[in-house]
């Protein structure tokens, strides 16, 4: 049974100053859930339903707190329009301090990412092609946003991410001896450019791009090149979509 | 001036059966609404401040109707958290035929693709590589859906999109010489292995990925390596940018 104040509590949740004031953020989903689970992500709360905790029961019972709910109640409590078997309240980890090298070869710095879902599909990019930082800068969309968490389908309890300006990362990437490499629209050819052997991709937010004083750093500008044969074509692809290019396209030719 | 009418009619039409019913779409955002209007869609009627009126006065005069509206109004009326300058009501044109032959070297097959955001973002990077035509399963989602629109930023006027079940699919592509290939989680690594002159490329279903009985018609399984050097990893890439990664290493092999 949920009380009226873990509903509300619930609900609050989507608000950013909630988060910050609780601490907590919010899972939802079997698999988003299991993944926090077997994460180091502390998992303060589990409301589940009956079948969930019985498929899941090791997994389970690393939760703090488990509440047996039916689906009813996961319906009122969700912030979904389809909700799964359980929601998890989540502890906020302590940001991550800037390292002192990247030690992999791929790290990213996403300038103003301002939509949770292209911020929560980039981190599951980022788990996928074995980047090992995702810098952001302050603007960034809330990597604890109910929407980025989905959009990340468990890679948010994976991924080394930190809130930093471009300054630190700049800094950061100089001492690693990694290019800054930033994607852009009248950049390079990314088919005929070479990259460096180990790289800081940046990509900017989905109406303006990559920041002016950013650019000023940034040591090779590439694009995707387009294919179509018409003049009326799309002005850019989405800002997530282009990040899985570019990390496939270097992936494809600097595995790990 | 925006009518009560008006506003009761736009919000109705994020419900498909009203937009069957009506035989109207929206369009949002200045980006889109300009692509509508320099389109062959027929913008039935245009409501926009009266900023984007002057600075679009060419191509706002394509609209059948214009009614000159405050921002207070458009966001009254408007399904977006932060509307723009401008809602387009356009009419829906007649479902496209299926061609007798696929003339270009890439389309694609969406079977049961959910999640609006995902169809606009795929009709977006068809448009970026220059994909012949957008072909659907009868059960994917509305390309009308109000979210479908925003994410293609204006694809969906240039589109060449057909609802059909993949029988006929897979014949056009036996006729046009094409070959079926899909993505799976369990195909052979899209880098090494050759594409052929011409595909239709197949892709699935956001949690259950392609039916059975259309990967029965596959000629090549494709899939796109990850390189995480984890046990826990991203089990899969979202379906639009495994879309993009896959167009945009069909198109550095095949242009045009």
């Amino acid at each position: 049974m949920i009380s009226k104040n873990t509903i509300k509590l619930i609900h609050s949740l989507s608000q950013k100053k909630y988060r910050k004031k609780e601490n907590l953020f919010l899972v939802e989903g079997d698999k988003n859930v299991t993944d926090a689970l077997r994460s180091k992500i502390k998992v303060v709360h589990l409301l589940a339903t009956k079948t969930f905790l019985n498929e899941q029961k090791t997994t389970a019972a690393k939760a703090i707190k488990i509440t047996e709910v039916d689906e009813k109640e996961i319906k009122k409590a969700s912030l979904l329009s389809t909700p799964q078997n359980c929601i998890a309240l989540c502890e906020i980890p302590a940001q991550k301090k800037l390292p002192l090298k990247l030690e992999k070869n791929i790290s990213l710095y996403l300038d103003g990412i301002q939509d949770p879902g292209n911020l929560g599909t980039i981190l599951r990019i980022s788990d996928w092609f074995g980047v090992e930082y995702v810098f952001c800068s302050p603007d960034t969309a809330d990597i604890y946003n109910p929407k980025v968490v989905q959009a990340s389908m468990g890679s948010i309890c994976r991924a080394n991410i930190v809130y930093s300006p471009f300054e630190n990362i700049s800094d950061l990437a100089r001492v690693s001896n990694a290019e800054i490499t930033g994607a852009f629209l009248d950049g390079k050819n990314i088919y005929e450019e070479a990259f460096a052997e180990k790289i800081m991709l940046v990509v900017g937010n989905e109406g303006n791009g990559i920041r002016k004083d950013v650019e000023a750093r940034i040591g090779k500008k590439v694009m995707i090149p387009h294919f179509a044969d018409t003049k009326d074509k799309a002005e850019s692809l989405n800002v997530a979509v282009a990040t899985g290019i570019i990390c496939a396209e270097f992936r494809r030719r600097h595995s790990r």
